[in-house]
């Protein structure tokens, strides 16, 4: 498994988003990340499945967290209670990311590859939540929409937090009132 | 420009999707598909930018179909109804071609960056339907989420609808009412 390298994971993302900040996606290499970095490529590949993923891992362990969330928010709470106890989990993953979160924004903004996994890994988050709130017992096409509300709720409040920076926690209940006026009116 | 080619486009697509169906999309060529519609490669590039397009190339006029639409919906609409009257503008097209997006759905499943493209498409439709919702006067957040609503009802409805057969003109105002129950629930 090669030498134990402190970091590794996030050294690479850090020298990975900063080579496609300065010399474009598509130009940076593997190779120069792992240079960049003080790493070998085969290290780069230990951690990482793709150029792509550098900006993509922390995605799943998100998902993690939405679905813990789902699973121990109170016996009674509704599908969207469920689902609005995921969200304010996120908001405390991202309470000291606004900076990187931008700067990781921009980069995808500028490369329709990289927006395209985005929105893959939204329908993942999508799968995710209505499987966890299945298992509370909540049925479809109950389980999906409400998934689907939820995870409409999550891009649209980051969106905005990226915008205007302040309180993830306080955009996600904002939108989730924006949407429930939008859906009856 | 070459000489005509009668349906050429049509041609295109029919042999694209039973080259993709048979083969696999990864295995199939332009040039085998210009083949097997008896024209030329210079030909297929007339109709579409890139092989993915063979599958797509309905999406835009879709769109336009949408838009139209919102712009017809009569004065007074809400915004949701105004996107109620575009995803019925969306179901005459598919009116007699069940088979034949079943046969394209799955293809679609069976190819990620055909899934992700699909998934690209869907958010040009929340742009286009949000900005026909502002040219009415609808004021943002608002304008987006309901086309965000009105795309989500789409997706859902579709699927439902390629899984079950029957009308699509009745299959969306039953999700968008599912939607609304999920939304406030």
């Amino acid at each position: 498994m090669g030498r134990w390298e402190p970091n590794a994971g996030q050294r690479l993302q850090a020298a990975g988003l900063e080579l496609f900040e300065e010399r474009g996606y598509e130009q940076t290499t593997v190779a120069d990340i792992a240079a960049a970095a003080g790493l070998t490529e085969r290290t780069f590949f230990r951690y990482f499945a793709d150029k792509r993923e550098v900006l993509f891992s922390g995605s799943s362990e998100l998902r993690e967290r939405m679905v813990a969330a789902v699973r121990e928010a109170p016996e009674g709470s509704t599908p969207l209670e469920a689902v609005a106890a995921a969200l304010d989990a996120t908001a405390k993953v991202f309470a000291e990311r606004h900076v990187h979160a931008r700067r990781r924004q921009q980069v995808l903004a500028a490369n329709p590859v990289l927006a395209e996994r985005e929105a893959a890994k939204m329908s993942l988050m999508v799968g995710d939540l209505s499987a966890a709130l299945r298992e509370r017992g909540v049925v479809e096409p109950t389980a999906t929409l409400t998934a689907e509300i939820g995870v409409l709720a999550f891009r649209t409040g980051f969106a905005q937090w990226l915008e205007e920076g302040g309180s993830l926690a306080e955009v996600f209940p904002r939108v989730l009132a924006q949407l429930r006026a939008a859906a009856t009116a």
